[in-house]
């Protein structure tokens, strides 16, 4: 496409070595527009925005000799606007559908499209082959697009919603009007979890009632809530033929998870809704939703009313090039590695405490229990600018999911993907430094 | 809080120069944090990203000192998500509520906090007393949130929209899972409107039938739909005692608008939604919503399920701060020249091609009728690059919002604030080409 | 070059449109490669660092599989040295010669080549057919480098200088340990001017003593100086073949300068020497040399000793594509409507204080006597935030140019390029006040 | 210096919360101004950017109430200009003195002046107790600058110059106009080097000549040179009292240097100057320039002609934020260690080709001798992409430093300061598969 003359200005064998470093250095972004995959190493960061630079100058606000006469023509007042928008003002999607290409913006409808593919590329080199798109909205708002769909589709106007205390879902299920049944948890050891026998009594109780139940499970959870267990959940819903929602937020950073679906995806398993921030380490507010079951997919994109700003997605995209999978993969070893000494390290304090190192299930977060007040210690620890524990009382049913009292006061942590090992080590010293 | 040394460096008389020439340059920021209100000159560009760097600053992701141990901790992997959210890479919101500070972001929660006062103090410029928020999503998903939250308030549970053939507010409907009752057009002359009798008769069956309903008007579409008749909507819905959503995607560039919004806002009207790309030249991806009832837009922040990107948001305010009242009124008073001008060319127009410069309603669009296909000459349009005009056939019932026969068949361009003098002659000269 | 596939992501149609307007945005670009002349129209500054950014990626440096085993191999330690150079890490030049290819940097090169063949293109819009280097220094040291050039390809062993009492030509002719042979000036009215008979004296005088002149005139400067006669001093070095170089400083921004150099080039001028950011409103740091004689430019660019930033060069590139052609000749004649209100303006107040409005020559510059110290008048508008006018004490030999006493105590003020009609205004307004 | 606002939009604990990241984020700059010393750990490019910011926000052409009426006043046309200067459009120095303030210019006066404190801190670390200033010209024409400074302090009018094959230096002598006598080079084994014996003749000579000499000595470059012995160099320059310039174009990155300069320091030096690009991995166009006389310093800064790009003193400033302390020390040892790799491996390649791996004396090159055109094999390299490498001749005189035949056709590499261990070993691996 572009073809510049630099004849003449200096020796043909410098220009030589000229075009020569160019073509090298363009090759990354002619391959990803042929393979369409996730590169191996990442992309550097200059790349990436030339690359993105080159979509973005396909949209017809930069025709310089477009005559722009609509009501909506993605005239941006500052140049902020596009920067913060990577140059795609005209957003993403149609009016009808949220991966129709817009007329007025191929370049931002190749970006697009390209996204999912590679997005898809991703995931079947962790293992799964789905389909997918990079969504626009957070995990919580994804989750609505998913039950919309699911009414529309199957007609689901109740969700079956084993409990697990997290505001999002459950708003989610609120915000497009569906009622939802709760399945409570039960306690197993320091275990809470819920019988997959009573998600079927409730599905069962949901039917004779007239209704059309579909399932929201929860694969990533802070312990001491467990995953649900989503294989058994999938061979019920395929039994009922009623459509399962996952909840997999932050999924598919460990095989733990990834097993869990791939098996889960042998049976019903209508869509899985992860976040690209808790994932793919970008900033908060784009989604991925996931599946073997493409129409349902299209479904989903098609439920969206209006266009959307195509940040969050951009930002998806900017994980994946500028990752590759080797570097993925290398930050899927790290969390490992990090879980296991936190694990350690919580060991040893208990030890020193007096406290116990929970009996839970999670390749993620670990629970230490205490013997003073775990609120007053999670604000110390926030005071001591340590971000992110959390302090639940026994007698918390919302902190615990769990609607009896829990069987201690505890501390939760997470070694999640991204984390460094200095932060490993100084918020469990400095959780010592409180404890003792 | 900034305090640095630079005594001895360079003669006392410049620098107390430099500082002089330094405090200018950042007075006006922080004259946008202690007045808190639209400026009424624009503010450059240099100025407002250092301002959102201030403020980015704040959150606790660009603490160094900070440890963090949660699964959620803005970790960015590359440097482009920076640029991308501004460096609000916690997004807004917290998962209860849109509007809520967030403890690991505070400068994204005062900017989202700034962003909304400077919003209301944009709109009591314009005469409108409301209270009011930016929104992290577009015009048709912002609609969702509000009948979404009408639902929760009042439990309305069926939609009374009088015709207008746009997807996205049709779609916005049933994403949240409200069923809807169309109220038909009837033609006046070239006009298509909505009886406000018809939509009083259609609340009027609803509740007779047992159901809450809620009233979705639309105030700015494109011609030959009129406006609905917002005041006497709002009078119905008070007598009625059930909740009014304004469709106001363009509704703040012109005064035609804003003086029914004026006298509404006496009687009922819960929300009105408009686009902040379509007023305030944002990319495509944020919305407004205000209204006089305080409760009601609090309600609507609560019913967003989990966190957003920030951009959007911060599209809304750079576009605030960078055009400052000044300029916005300036693009007002151009846009009301360019609608003079685009119907003094399309009557000339019509005039030489025999068609009719329809008899409609509208502050922003014209139409003019035409003698071969409409649906051709917008294609041929197209590829003349002239981006925006549709082409409707009067046999078209949902171009036309009217469930019979139009009276012509016809093309609507329009002339939205933003627009170019020479797009509106250019457009109209190459329709000329056309139909000569 | 660039070639990538974008098939089947969206509709033929679409794809089409999106290839059309990158073409057309790209075009720009390829046009600056091909015609290699300053553009009519300005360049935006994205596309301007597209341009820039294609050919810095030329670079060696750029190369992911080059081995670089060098002392010297533009590897730099931080992004913000790369966003300073413009991506030209290498420099431009080579150790022999300026304008010398280097091998390592074919990218660095070209841009160097394209910026002489613009800057080029640049004088021949303005009547001057020269050849024209940009040098990466500023005007005082390019004053050393002819000087230092015409020694290298003369002999030449003097200066002549008819006084002008500027510290760079003189520290310039210092630096490269030449001796000054200095021409006074005398009184004509108001003016103050070195008389061609003076100059030529001196040269015999020279040639008398067993040296090999060469003559540095001054062409622009504040009045009372008057702007030395090159067009007889180019008569005489004609007649006694001796090099001549002419100090332009701000030469370009207007006829009156334009029209003597056109002139004098017809006789013996070996260089003319201007600053960059004195005529295109780069920052500070570049120069502009241009001559009929390409030999002599040559011998210049042999002259300098070693690589250099290539900064103020891609400045100097920077603005005559940012520019065009178009707004170049708008700013001069912006600039002579300035004069002309500068003029008016300080007739009328020299009416209000009784001082004079002085005779003098300029196209630039104006001056008022003044009844008191104008050292302090103008230190007192320095802190009333005037920056730039000069007051000189009729005893001060250097301010005036005049060894003797001048007529009066006065204030000098300038209209040049770029000066905005308030800062006129502005500016006699506040030195009314100081004088009223 | 900065106040502003931010109570009542959030609770008081996370205002308190912002306000402390805030300022430890501005903490680090805050240190830069109060401390004036290179950090020990680098600052991330952000907050430098933020730093450079504030600097360039107290020139007066920032002020958005100056009224500019100068010749000059740093109008620039284009924001990439803005960029590429760190926003310091005026420049530094003033035209009387490098190191001047500018009254225009608080904002870059103090960013030179913090430059050269900061630049000195450097030195003391690495030992050295020296006035430094860094220049905003290259080598070469920084070594113009300390001759026609010594020419104007002390008379001198003839350069000694013990011959190294740089053109770079020689041309700087002849850009000053000062004659060279060129004192010639010896054989020992394989090393070329120069007796100071015979400098100290050609001294004598020159002063019984009627001259006033000064030694221009060369510290660093490629083997089979040695460096100049400038211990004894000083130590004779001090005896007959007269200048002594180093060229230590590299030295600052490797003790062996480093050690001769303390020691040299203790007799006559009046300056040192070293690249920015080669020792502190900046772009190309800035020096270095120390002494342990101050008042040469001084003078050395009065010798340039006018105001200079500030851009190349800001990339030295970068680097030194940048790098700091820390990791400067780092990049020396990895250095060292890269040598020691570079020896053994071109020691091994040695014995497989029958070459010999040369015995000359330099911390930074190793040389080994080929058996066929060493030229033709410099030249098969470059098209393999290696960059840097030299094959010289044995009856290349310029090369080999030599006016007499070398004993070997031989090829040289560098291990400098900031090259990978991954272009060390393709180097030597690429240059077995052109021998064998």
């Amino acid at each position: 496409m572009l073809d510049f003359n630099i004849e003449g200005l200096i020796p043909k064998n410098m220009e030589k070595r000229g075009e020569l470093v160019l073509n090298e250095y363009l090759k990354e972004i002619e391959d990803v527009f042929n393979h369409r995959k996730i590169p191996e190493n990442g992309i550097d960061d200059e790349k990436i925005k030339l690359f993105l630079k080159f979509l973005s100058m396909m949209d017809t606000d930069k025709d310089p000799k477009s005559v722009r006469i609509g009501e909506r023509e993605a005239r941006t007042y500052s140049k902020i606007h596009e920067e913060l928008s990577s140059g795609f003002c005209h957003g993403i999607g149609r009016s009808g559908n949220l991966v129709d290409p817009q007329p007025k913006a191929s370049g931002a409808s190749i970006m697009y499209a390209l996204t999912n593919k590679i997005l898809e590329s991703f995931f079947k080199q962790l293992g799964l082959n789905v389909h997918a798109i990079a969504t626009p909205i957070s995990t919580g708002m994804s989750i609505s697009l998913c039950l919309s769909a699911a009414r529309k589709k199957y007609g689901s106007n109740v969700v079956i919603y084993p409990y697990a205390s997290h505001k999002s879902p459950i708003k989610a299920v609120s915000f497009v009007g569906m009622n939802m049944r709760l399945v409570e948890t039960v306690l197993d050891g320091d275990r809470v979890y819920v019988p997959v026998e009573d998600i079927e009594n409730a599905i069962k109780k949901e039917i004779e009632l007239g209704n059309r139940p579909c399932v929201l499970s929860t694969l990533t959870f802070f312990p001491p809530r467990n995953s649900d267990d989503i294989v058994e959940i999938a061979k019920i819903c395929e039994n009922y033929d009623i459509p399962h929602i996952i909840n997999g937020a932050y999924a598919i950073q460990n095989n733990y998870y990834l097993e869990k679906l791939k098996k889960a995806f042998k049976y019903r398993v209508d869509a899985v809704v992860s976040s690209s921030d808790k994932n793919l380490l970008t900033p908060i507010g784009g989604g991925l939703v996931y599946s073997t079951d493409a129409e349902f997919i299209k479904e989903i994109s098609l439920s969206y009313p209006g266009r959307a700003s195509a940040t969050p997605v951009v930002n998806t995209l900017v994980s994946l090039l500028s990752m590759g999978s080797k570097n993925y993969l290398e930050l899927v070893k790290n969390q490992k590695n990090s879980k296991k000494l936190l694990d350690e390290l919580l060991n040893d304090l208990s030890k020193k405490t007096g406290g116990k190192f929970l009996d839970v299930e999670s390749p993620i977060a670990s629970c230490i229990s205490v013997n003073s007040d775990p609120v007053e210690i999670a604000a110390k620890l926030y005071n001591l600018r340590v971000t992110g524990p959390r302090g639940i009382k026994k007698t918390d049913h919302f902190g615990n999911c769990y609607l009896g009292t829990y069987t201690h006061d505890y501390i939760v942590m997470n070694a999640a993907i991204g984390v460094r090992t200095e932060d490993i080590v100084n918020s469990v010293s400095k959780l010592e430094k409180i404890l003792l």
